[in-house]
């Protein structure tokens, strides 16, 4: 060993004891004849001082910012003492030392708040983990990461491995795949997830299966996803859809309690999949504030169990509303004295491509209990308090409303909602909220092909109530114009969501264990007999041998670690990840390889740019 | 929950408790009107009583072998008590039961000792995860996959998850190779083991690093490799040698305490390279045993400061002795009365091709102090006495001799040695001795470059007594045929391997932290600056900016499950293995794919059967 200690463990208590640290320089003072260093290590910073006697060796052999040090010396009591650090209380008088490695000038600094831009800290990632807010979100990941597997672990879950190199089954997502230069012309895939290898396990008798398992998808990037991306995988065999939420509801709460100290006491809410499109416009809504949507008018293909309140903006002539499909709104608390600038800042928000609305409508509700509002010429006094009063508006609130097509309208206030919500501090991320989302559509139509694809994945099951209806029905969509009409359009999923804060970071479902209504499942999704077999053949076998009722859910490792962290950015909680193009700067990677080895492999090259 | 108990947990204080079992059928015997169902999940089998009164349901709808089955009633006590299992004093009088799911009869049974071969079995391979033994396997891999963490976590480690999408360094063993669709004609590579991101680690400062983690070599397959395989991969700076041993015999001492129960107090060998090859003729002795070996004859080229013992066998002008480059012998205990058709077999065993000796000597060491050999025209009583001595043979021993040239005579010797073990019972696998194995050669030749190659890889540092030879001489080798004589034959690594009842379980060395140093390896491996950077620029990058003195080791977990499970086949101890060649012949993979990927990823395939 190069140290007797760490640099994060000596106290005042170890006063006398002559003690050997090492670490990197992160800062030399020179104070006349005496030098003080900062020396840092992944523990903490223990300050050396470097007496009179050192000076000519200090000269002739100076250290720099980076430089790895090796120094023996005193424990001692510091005159100034720096109640910021644990170990502020003493410092080294140093006898003797050694620069263990040269540092050449880092190309930003190693600080909390760097100098370096993205770009360069990515290249130089190996020295942007130096830095105390990168340390502390990888220690965080650690933490959750041996939070959730400790919480399986007594709840009788077992790790078990499921291979990397499998076969290409595509649906959905593309695959990486990796050519064969044992099997030539053949390719294995890599896993999106082990979801197939997990229910096998489950015919297998292994009623409780977890891991923390890399899954690779070959998507466009965008912003803050990732190539490939880790996730807390788990099934279990013999439950049903509440066995599973409350196993890991308890999950997350054990890891709160574990990596933040966080008694989570709360019951977490459930809510159907519609409910939360009705009332967040969003399928993974922030529950931590209110601001519920006031459905003013729906169109009637949709939400057929709901009823709008189309009477509050009917018959005003107000031609926005009128030929609007839907009409929404939310009470903004506490915004009612907005400035013309103000709501004009807002109009042109959601005016943005991004949101792609026409604009916006608003209604002050005044503290003295007048209203004032953007369509005074088509709505008196008494009508806009109305819709305040339905949209939950009190004295000194603000009520915006959007019209539209649905699904853009309905986006576009739920965006709303988040970003006044973000402005008004209502989103602290020191305050976490799980929520339970249910009961998904088990289909999306998909209108160029004409047939229904698997919202979630083709193995999720219907919800028990539902399975009578896929199996009597045939998936044939014979009127695409009025495909909302089929049957198939009303099945719901036995799957479920966990959101915590608004992101969704674990999902799941009880699963398909018969064979015929997983055949009658591929056949929805339009593959035949032969693409069946091709694909999951071992699959449908192993459902011939006596599969148990099983069901599971997958946790977004990197975005829970970084919600929990306090952050959305997934990135800044991978040790080594890659930027928006796929790309490992840091390594140059992907990058060219020897003719030798595609020759090896049987492949050529066949750019397009080349022809 | 399908169930209020598992088949493994209830007990006579169970009785009278109303209970539901839900699993599989393991069997069923009628006797008259009474039914028993041998009732099997992952925690064991509870009997199942079906009366008369269920006689009919069971008629109209009768379970079979492996059929799911939910079955509630009352524990009561057995009559006919079964001692060998742990539910053997009760069962359940079952009230009502429903069959959750069918079962086709299973192409062979899932007992024990099945009647299935090996290929039925892996294409079943879900059905071969029920079998006992191979569960047992299963779970015994979780075991030390969780004592290896806590134990690791327990010393300050920390997991950190490195990336699988790589840049591809072909050094050693072959990449697979992954087409980057967002980067046509550019190519990703798999780990063949996180190597460079643990030392990129240690430069950020994270001084104690672990991951059980996938690696991946496209090799041509051997028995019993995968191309796929799981690394405990370990890394720590600030460190020496000592340091490393010590803690990682800890971590398997540990594993062994957690796992099996065993208290490992022995001191953990240590033994040079050159001793082992020397005493053993191998580089991963078993040290069960002893039966070390007598080097009777070596060339003077080799094992340069050992002494061998020639004035035994010269001059008794025995030709096969006095010609031989080499000549071995080890005392085999209490076989002096083989007959003459034991001693032929032996004979013939060496003879093999995979041997290749010409023919075996031995010498009798007679119970009665009398001595006969098969060479008694060349050597008198006085001096087979005397070999016999020296290869420590007590009375009732067979000493077997072998002559020949060097390397194909030590590897012969140390085969032998080990297949008269196995047969003499003295390779218990309930017994385990660890060992570790110093001072490996730092390079290799390789004849058909005249250059040197890394004998473990690049990133190994020599000794420190070696650091200087290194640095001063030139690896060029002017005289290839006495590259013997060349200083860099005989640097030795800072390098070790753990040993475990004669397996390599783990390996590892203090690597190269010195940017000088490693670009003196890269160019000693015949690396030029240009291919230096293209392939590791980011490391000499990184040693740049103050890397510390670090080290570290990795154990294949496959291979230390296994001999942990007294087996040596690895392939028992993974979930979803791949055959010899490479193929996972449940999925049938690697396969073809669609047209459509080729041209996403601009590749073709160019198959040499084609032209």
């Amino acid at each position: 060993m190069y140290r007797t200690h760490t640099c994060g463990e000596l106290r005042i208590g170890n006063k006398g004891e002559n003690v050997t640290l090492a670490g990197w320089v992160q800062t030399i003072r020179k104070f006349g004849a005496i030098t003080f260093i900062d020396l840092r290590d992944r523990y903490g910073i223990t300050q050396l001082l470097f007496g009179e006697e050192l000076n000519k060796q200090l000269e002739e052999n100076p250290p720099g910012r980076e430089f790895v040090l090796q120094a023996t010396g005193v424990v001692d009591e510091r005159s100034n003492k720096n109640p910021n650090i644990p170990t502020g209380d003493i410092e080294i008088n140093i006898t003797e030392y050694k620069i263990l490695n040269k540092s050449a000038v880092p190309p930003f600094t190693i600080e909390d708040k760097t100098d370096g831009g993205d770009d360069i800290r990515m290249k130089y990632r190996y020295l942007d983990l130096r830095r105390n807010t990168v340390k502390k979100n990888i220690e965080l990941r650690y933490a959750v990461n041996r939070a959730a597997r400790n919480y399986l672990h007594q709840q009788g879950f077992m790790d078990i491995e499921t291979p990397f190199l499998i076969k290409s089954t595509p649906e959905g997502a593309r695959d990486f795949v990796v050519p064969s230069r044992m099997n030539p012309g053949q390719f294995y895939a890599l896993p999106q997830s082990p979801q197939t290898f997990k229910q096998l396990l489950m015919v297998s008798g292994y009623d409780r299966y977890y891991q923390v398992v890399k899954c690779f998808r070959d998507e466009d990037l965008r912003a803050d996803r990732q190539p490939e991306f880790t996730q807390i995988d788990c099934e279990m065999a013999f439950v049903e859809q509440n066995d599973i939420l409350e196993m890991f509801e308890g999950m997350v709460k054990h890891i709160f309690k574990e990596v933040k100290g966080i008694d989570y006491t709360d019951k977490v809410e459930r809510m159907t999949w519609e409910d939360a499109m009705w009332n967040f416009g969003n399928d993974k809504p922030d529950i931590r504030f209110g601001m519920q949507l006031l459905n003013l008018k729906k169109p009637s293909s949709v939400f057929t169990d709901k009823d709008d309140n189309a009477s509050l903006v009917n018959g005003a002539d107000f031609k926005v509303f009128d030929e609007a499909e839907t009409v929404l709104a939310i009470a903004v608390p506490g915004c009612s004295e907005y400035s013309r600038k103000q709501t004009d800042e807002l109009t042109e928000w959601v005016k943005r491509p991004q949101i792609g609305m026409k604009g916006l409508v608003f209604i002050k509700v005044n503290a003295d209990g007048t209203y004032k509002s953007s369509v005074d010429k088509f709505y008196n006094e008494e009508r806009l308090k109305a819709i305040a009063e339905a949209a939950g508006a009190k004295p000194g609130d603000l009520v915006l409303i959007l019209a539209g097509a649905e699904e853009r309208t309905r986006k576009a206030i739920s965006e709303l909602r988040l970003e006044m919500a973000e402005r008004l501090g209502m989103r602290n991320p020191d305050e976490f909220k799980m929520l339970w989302v249910l009961d998904f559509p088990l289909f999306e139509y998909a209108e160029e092909e004409n047939r229904w694809v698997a919202r979630h994945h083709p193995f999720t099951s219907p919800r028990p109530a539902d399975i009578e209806t896929m199996v009597n029905n045939s998936p044939v969509i014979e009127n695409a114009a009025e495909y909302l009409k089929h049957p198939y359009a009303n099945i719901k999923a036995n799957a479920y969501d966990m959101v915590l804060n608004g992101n969704e970071v674990g999902g799941g479902s009880i699963r398909i264990h018969q064979k015929e209504l997983q055949e009658k499942m591929f056949a929805a999704l339009g593959m035949d007999r032969e693409e069946q077999q091709h694909k999951f053949g071992f699959l449908l076998g192993a459902f011939e041998y006596g599969a148990p009722p099983h069901g599971g859910i997958a946790y977004g490792f990197d975005r829970l670690c970084a919600i929990i962290g306090g952050s959305e950015v997934i990135r800044d909680f991978i040790a080594f990840p890659k930027n928006n193009a796929g790309r490992d700067v840091m390594l140059d990677a992907p990058s060219s390889i020897d003719e030798k080895q595609l020759e090896e492999l049987q492949i050529k090259l066949s750019l397009k740019n080349d022809l």
